[in-house]
């Protein structure tokens, strides 16, 4: 479950209702592509602006339509009240596994972060990956308190912040993070432009967002890291330079979910208000990247 | 409205409910009290941890209870169609005012904040006091933009996070706030322990934690700023210190939960897990001040 390209769909929107046409549309092209495994409702699936019942239908599609690829849902949420809600629905749903932040309006304390990963995994049949990232949660994990979580029983997998661009200091975080869980915990890389410097540290696992729509454009660097070529991880991310260039400039989200538009797979907005598209000039540059990287289509 | 000493009551719960007669103390609490405003469903209600109905529920609540000192409720909500919602149905529970937070997951840009904003005071026909926590939001406010949004018509107040505790620092901030917004738009002070600082350097409100449960022991500070005794608004802050310390290591929330249940207030625990109530040495400690300053009643 948590190896390969984990590959985070976009949820399409608009201030009504999802739009389960392109929410479909885009689940079919990860599993035509047969990404590893799929995670929605992602930070870049926004599941924390969705209601529970909207939650429980985008598992539903995204497991209907994935064509046996695993799916894995965030269940994140402000209360523990409503993780296990959320929990309960992704597992009837038939997900494969399930990915929870400690996410926070009150800045939480360890102790807090520690009961409420106890409390869920109990409630679990499926495996769940602990997902770290202070940009969204504002929380901390300290290596101790991961060390902990990962002991319980239903901890499979662990997403991780970008690592250093400086391979030594990249690898030195990563074989920490090996010392301090089981050895069944598989440890994954987020933040896409640090892709290519975790798997060259040894992650497991790449949590994409580009892979959620472009996931022919990010197997191969999967599949050179499966082969050990370091070097072709680095070309094949470096040539992605100008994409993530965008990512870091207006957040992923928002370059993901033009172009989704760009590529005609979800209408223009889609995305959960207050949070807006991006403006024209940063659109036309996306476009101008598409096209140049042939990423258009 | 955005004048005098607003109590920021909190909302006791347990992981099924609102315990509304708990709820309905507190307020007449600060109803006997004759505090100048209620803010329900602040940070210290915890507003952001509740449904639709509950929040609702929270509100009719306030209002029924408050014995005619106005009520202001938070509306605050990751995505701009739940604060719509909420708007709608804190104005139909009869409030006088509305506090809204730019909450965030996703980092939000000036524009999305600024668009938040313009979009719900169009909703509104009670006056918007604008809520600047980064604690809790993870945005921060720049001059311009806080210039910009209190120009919006429905915008009566603006809730600061703490200034600095040098008094021409302060007094320096405060100026700077008055000139960027129009002369009817009301400064309150938020952070306890910043009060005195707050009020002696100009804001006309305190946005008060302690205050929520002892309103008693806050009213003077209002008093002496009414007259513009600074010494004495310095005195009886001072006096406060072993609180605002607790404040300061656990959390406003968490230590004003704990001396709800120390008066007899709420029962134990009160606060929406994750959230957890303090430990016991901190407990202790916390009652050992209150029997000491005399806010054991």
């Amino acid at each position: 479950m948590f190896t390969g390209l984990s590959a985070f769909p976009l949820t399409p929107m608009n201030e009504t209702a999802i739009d389960e046409a392109a929410f479909v549309r885009i689940i079919e092209r990860l599993a035509d592509a047969k990404v590893h495994s799929i995670g929605a409702l992602g930070s870049t699936g926004s599941y924390m602006y969705l209601t529970r019942e909207e939650r429980k239908r985008v598992a539903q599609l995204a497991v209907e339509n994935a064509n046996g690829v695993p799916v894995m849902v965030g269940i994140g949420a402000l209360r523990t009240r409503d993780v296990l809600h959320y929990a309960e629905d992704a597992q009837q749903s038939g997900v494969s596994a399930v990915l929870l932040a400690p996410v926070s309006y009150q800045p939480l304390t360890e102790r807090e972060v520690f009961s409420l990963y106890e409390t869920v995994a109990r409630s679990l049949t499926v495996p769940l990956c602990i997902y770290d990232n202070p940009r969204v949660t504002h929380f901390n994990f300290s290596d101790r308190l991961i060390g902990e979580i990962a002991q319980l029983p239903q901890v499979g997998g662990i997403k991780i912040p970008p690592v250093s661009s400086d391979p030594a200091e990249a690898r030195a975080r990563v074989d920490k993070l090996r010392s301090l869980v089981p050895s069944h915990v598989k440890i994954g890389i987020s933040g896409d432009f640090a892709a290519a410097a975790g798997l060259n540290a040894g992650c497991d696992t790449w949590y994409s967002v580009l892979g959620g729509l472009f996931p022919k454009t990010c197997l191969p660097i999967i599949h050179a890291a499966q082969t050990g070529d370091t070097a072709e991880i680095v070309r094949l991310s470096d040539r992605l330079e100008p994409v993530w260039d965008l990512f870091r400039q207006h957040g992923g989200l928002r370059v993901i979910a033009a172009a989704a538009e760009l590529l005609g797979c979800a209408p223009s907005p889609n995305l959960p208000q207050p949070i807006q598209p991006l403006d024209e000039a940063a659109r036309q540059q996306l476009d101008d990247i598409l096209q140049q990287l042939e990423l258009n289509a």
